[in-house]
Order: structure tokens, then C-alpha cells, then sequence
């Protein structure tokens, strides 16, 4: 962490600001979903209120090292000042507050000034509540990210997330599995997804004409819980919104309306996604989304952890899709769909779980699946509608 | 459990009924809330179905050896028969399934007939499912209780659960002080319920001219749990519905409609309340409920653990009462609210949660709390509507 000197002064400032309970409410419930729930360090669970005089407004900044929140909103502030507050204890008081004017102020506590003891003050109708706060100076600065911008829309951003982050993997060993890539082909946004056992591809395209991009172009791996935290964030963005992205060798940065998000990237190179996918198939199968889930969905109740495998059995000359899942001594399920099936008939298992996750952010009502032999990996696209390829691997079948 | 011989015929039977999905998944969702999560005997892991060919219903039973739920509903049913199924299967397999009428048929397992091993076959639509399941004759049956019937209306149990069921001790050490006693004076229904350390009174009073009872009248204490499934079947009572009580020595039963919940009772003495509450005060308080709510839900936030203690400060000459929380280097809370108070000023401490619980079931827009000296129990009662008493002891004062 750094800071000049000038700005050391405004760590000693006493501050005092006004501000809507329902503004500062907003934004510390959105920010405070950085601060860790064990901080490595005890300055991470606080959130840093830095009042700016001259721009009359207070930003809020929680930060875990890996990713890190901001956001800026108007208040009345009579000097500019910073401190670092509780944040659970924060959000929970803030929250329980009555709509309307608050005023924080904030005071070092005598006692131990020398070790930075603060208390910090909100005055609010009939009430006054004190907490016990520490000197803003101890709190570290967000990552500054040196990269020349890019100019998203915050639509596509956020249609390609929707799509793509459940495939991401969960297992934190698994370094940049963990994560969604970015890239940026002409006109569009592509994301990607894996875990190892499936793989999702979403392409996004602009609504407006764009150009061919003069300057530099994504490709990029980010963490899944940082883009998790910015799918929220796009959550209340206006139609045709832009999002400011910019990335060094480290860390990335978007930026939109008063709010920042940054995160450190995932290092190693990504899976070269694009081979896996085949480009000839043997079989297709078509059918109904909403009825597959639902079976599958009914299904699944027979499946448990040790046995998760639904079993589809392709009839060609009938027209239909069979699935079943088969618990031993438990129980088992049998569902049939009508299908348009081209090619032969066959078996294949796949694991229920991943293909109820992929169907879960299909929007289109009819869904096709190709398929080669039953060891060979499934294709699954929406018919019509989203870009999406969501490439599945079988598992092997039992008798 | 006992059977008679003609009895053990009926679990040879093979059976098979058809339903509607919605009457059985409404059924027994709700049934199944006495389904034991970890049961001693793995029998009251499963739900039991009792098809009657003569009435064209069935009935499910769950059963714990303390609570046992059951219900009935319309089926065609072509032979009398019952089976024990796996509950929470069961109840995820039917929640899942599309509305309309499905079949449940059931037939012995050929290799385990002398085990009592049972296959359940559910066909609806396009799926089949099928369910290990166990002979019934393993299922204990619900105990009967012989008393003679007491008639209650529905409306007035519900009124005096819903007021009174919080303040009973969650301590299964605690014995009696874990239900909620019933008793019966002239015209209506009076509910305590203390864990020790706070006891509420309601007495409900009947819509309808209710003579003197000729019959017997109530003095039983039943644990909370069952009374939070009473309460729980209750809402979906019809005014005017009223509920058959039955009590022998050691259980009870409520039935209404085609429904039947049956509990052991509480054994001892239920402590002799009334004479705990003072009927005289040297200070009486009285605020708007939902400023006191809310302004106690705010100071809340600092109350944690260790220290749960609002202090009250009741200013005579300003009509004031004033909140404190203080939480020993984390923070404090302080909050004014007008208040009519009649007496000289006093400092009196309350456990925080106390409070809150007991005004969370008062529906009146002002609380009136009645008070002799900070060391001696605190009467809080709404002002007009229900009639309930709720009598919380202070805490020690800290300077």
C-alpha cells in the first residue's frame, strides 16, 4: 500500500457527512459482498468511507485481496476525510435504520489515538448509535490497473455470464478452470467455461454496427466469484449501458455508472476450447427443453451421489428419447419424450447433473443434442436464438 | 402395536390406487413433517398408505412415537390395502411431477417376499418410477386415546398458538416448560406458555354463545412442537371449522376435516401462573408498538451473546422513554420515543430478544408495560384487541 504524504493528513480529518439511509443501505449491502467472512487480516472486514468535499460524495471500498468493490454516491460532506468501519455491523445497523437523512461523523477515541481507535457516530431521527472504527490508513488501497480501456456493453457482459458461469469450476486447485475466458472476435464477446468434465461457449453480438476494433482486444481469465459479484452489479444497469474494462498483466478493472469492480486475473493459459468441440456428427436428436428438464427434473430424484447417471436411449424408428436413472435397492425412474432423431439408435449416459445445469440457462423452447458414438463427447444448442455450445462428456455405461 | 388376524391379510394385498398428483403431494408434504430426520427405528423413515376399497380414500400416516400425523383424501381404489414407502423420496418424486392423475401400485419383491420387502410402482404420463419400499406391518400404529370428545373452534386455537407459542422453552431438558398449556375457562380457550424466564397468558374468547361446558374441560400441557404443527394445519382451516379434542392420561388427538394429529403429553405439574403476575404497578408506560419494535430491532444490531441487555429509562417529567445497548468496545445504541408514563422515572434492563419476541405477536398499535422496581417482573399488554398478558423478568442493571 502506498500513499503520499499530503493524503496522510486526511486520515487525522474528522469526518462528517449526510447523506439517505437508503443510498448508503444500497451500496454497503453491494460492497460489503467483498469483505471476507474470516479475514486473513483484520482490516479486510471493515469497509473504507472516504468522503470527498469537493466532489460532495462519499465512496465506499471492501476489498479481500482477490477482488476487490466500489461504489460512489452524494452526500453533504463537510471535509474530506476517510475512516474504516465494522462491516458487518455496518450493513446490519444501516439495514434496520428507518428511509431518510442520516449523518455519520467520526472522532479518534482518546484513549488510543496512537493506535488508530476511532468511533464512529450516526445520528438518524430519534437515534444515535456509536461504533468502534479504525484509522482509514490501515486499510489497503485497490489494485491500480494500468491497461488502455475497452468499451463493453453491459448487456452482452451480462447475457454471456448468465449462460456460462455455472460451468466454471468450483475446485479452487483447479487454477484457471476456475474462472471464465474472455475473448473478443469481431463485433462480439465470447465467453467460455469448463470444469474439465463440460465445457460452455456463449458468442454474444452487439446490437449496433460496430467497427472492427482499432485498438487492443480481450483475452483474459477471470475468477468466477469476481464475475459473479459483476453479473449482480449489471443487474441494475439501464438499457445500453457501458462498462469500461481495462486489464494489465495482473488484475482487471470494470468500471460503469459510479461503481468498480477489480480482480486479479487467473494465470496459465487456457484450454484450447475451440478443438474440442467436433464438427461432424453421426446423430441428432431434437426435443422439447421444457420437457426434457422437467423429466430429467423428476428423474434426478433417483439420483444420488454415488450413482448420478441418466441413461438415454435413442429410438430412431419410434421417434423417442428414453431416459432412465437406476438406484440400486432405492429405486428407479423411466421417462419417455417424443424426439426428432436422425441416425441410428443408440445408448448413452451422462452424468444428470451437468445436463440439467446446461438446460437450466437455454432460453429457446426446442434444444438439439449431437451426438457421434456413446464415448464421444454430446453437443447441446439451443435451437435458434443464443450462440451457446455446451459440449458434454458421457459416461460410461452400465449394463 | 397389535393387529388382528384378518388385519395381517391386508398386507398381502397388492395395491393399486389413482389420485391426483396435487392432492397427494399437498398431503403429504404436509404429513410428512413428523417423518423423524434421524429415526430411531428406520420404519418412521417412511410414510404409510392405507388404501380403503370401501371409502375410496387413502390415508397417510407419519409417526415419531411423540407426534404422529395423518390424512386422508379421495383415491379409486380397487382392493384395501397398505404399504410403507420411503418418505422423503416419495415426497421429492410427487412434488416433482406434473399435476393430474397418476397410479401407485405396489407388489411383494420375489427375492426378499419373507423380509417384507415391497416394489412401489407410480406411473403418470409418460414416466414410471418405482420405489423400495417395506411390508406396513412394520409401520407402528397411532396410539388411540380414549377421552371423551371437547369441541374447539379452529379460529381461537390458531389465535392463542400463534400468540403463544414462542415463549415456550426450546430446552428439552425443561420438560413441561417446553409446551404450551391449555386450559378452559367458562366461554373460552387460555394459553400459557414460560421457558422460565418470561411467560405469556392469552385467553381467546368464542365468536358464538358459548354455554357453560357440561362436558369435560381442558388441563393439559402438550409439547410446542406438535402445536406448531397444529398451528401450521390450521391455516388452511375455513372459518367456523371447528376441531375435535381428545385426552387420556398420556396422549392427545385434534382432528378436523380428514386430518389427525396425535401427541404424547407433558407430564408434571405446569407451574401455577397467575399468581406470578402482580396485580398492582407503581409505574405504568405506554408507546406506539411499532416505534418500540422498530427502535429495539435497530439497538438489536449492538446487542450480541454476551451482552443482550436494552436498558430502559423512563423519563416521568419529559414522558420519554429512552433505549440503551451498550456493547463493550464494538458500539453502543441510543433511541428516544415519546411515551405516556404515569409514575416517578426509573433505569430497568430487559433481555433485548425478550422484548422483541413478546411484541412481534401483538397486533394492537400501542403496548402498554406496567412496572414496580427495576428488580421485579415487567407486565407488557396491548392496548385493546387480544387479550394477553406477557410478563418478562429484568436483568441486572450495570452502571
Amino acid at each position: 500500500m502506498s500513499f503520499d504524504s499530503t493524503a496522510t493528513e486526511i486520515f487525522d480529518k474528522q469526518m462528517k457527512l449526510t447523506c439517505s439511509q437508503s443510498d448508503l443501505n444500497a451500496h454497503l449491502s453491494s460492497v460489503s459482498r467483498a469483505v471476507p467472512s474470516r479475514p486473513a487480516h483484520p482490516i479486510l472486514g471493515n469497509v473504507l468511507l472516504e468522503a470527498d468535499e469537493a466532489a460532495q460524495t462519499v465512496k465506499l471500498t471492501a476489498f479481500d485481496h482477490s477482488l476487490g468493490l466500489q461504489a460512489s454516491f452524494p452526500a453533504q460532506v463537510s471535509e474530506t476525510s476517510a475512516v474504516a468501519l465494522p462491516a458487518r455491523l455496518l450493513n446490519d445497523l444501516v439495514a434496520r435504520l428507518p428511509e431518510g437523512e442520516l449523518t455519520l461523523s467520526c472522532a479518534p477515541v482518546e484513549a488510543d489515538k496512537l493506535e488508530g481507535g476511532v468511533l464512529g457516530t450516526i445520528v438518524h431521527t430519534s437515534g444515535r448509535y456509536q461504533l468502534r472504527g479504525t484509522s482509514a490508513k490501515e486499510f489497503p488501497e485497490l489494485p491500480a490497473v494500468a491497461g488502455e480501456p475497452i468499451d463493453l456493453e453491459a448487456a452482452m457482459l451480462a447475457e454471456g455470464l448468465a449462460a456460462t458461469l455455472f460451468a466454471a469450476s468450483p475446485d479452487e486447485t483447479k487454477q484457471v478452470l476456475t474462472g471464465v475466458h474472455l475473448t473478443q472476435p469481431e463485433g462480439g464477446l465470447e465467453f467460455a467455461a469448463t470444469d474439465g468434465h463440460r465445457l460452455v461457449v456463449v458468442e454474444t453480438t452487439s446490437e449496433e454496427d460496430v467497427p472492427p476494433s482499432a485498438g487492443p482486444t480481450l483475452a483474459v481469465t477471470i475468477p468466477a466469484r469476481a464475475l459473479r459479484e459483476l453479473e449482480r452489479m449489471l443487474s441494475s444497469c439501464e438499457p445500453g449501458e457501458r462498462v469500461m474494462f481495462r486489464a494489465d498483466d495482473r488484475q482487471v478493472v470494470f468500471e460503469f455508472g459510479n461503481r468498480r469492480l477489480t480482480s486479479r486475473k487467473l494465470d496459465g493459459a487456457y484450454p484450447a476450447y475451440r478443438q474440442l468441440i467436433p464438427q461432424q456428427f453421426e446423430r441428432r436428436l431434437t426435443v422439447d427443453r421444457r420437457r426434457l428438464q422437467s423429466s430429467l427434473e423428476v428423474a434426478s430424484v433417483m439420483a444420488d451421489q454415488k450413482n448420478n447417471i441418466v441413461k438415454f436411449s435413442l429410438d430412431s424408428a419410434g421417434q423417442e428419447l428414453s431416459l432412465s436413472v437406476d438406484a440400486q435397492d432405492v429405486g428407479n425412474a423411466r421417462e419417455s419424450l417424443p424426439a426428432q432423431i436422425t441416425g441410428e439408435s443408440m445408448d448413452i449416459a451422462f452424468n444428470i447433473r451437468y445436463l440439467m445445469d446446461g438446460l437450466k440457462v437455454l432460453q429457446a423452447s426446442e434444444v438439439q443434442i449431437q451426438l457421434n458414438s456413446s464415448t464421444q463427447p454430446a453437443i447441446v444448442t439451443p435451437v435458434g436464438g443464443q450462440k451457446l455450445t455446451y459440449l458434454v462428456m458421457p459416461v460410461q455405461l452400465r449394463k
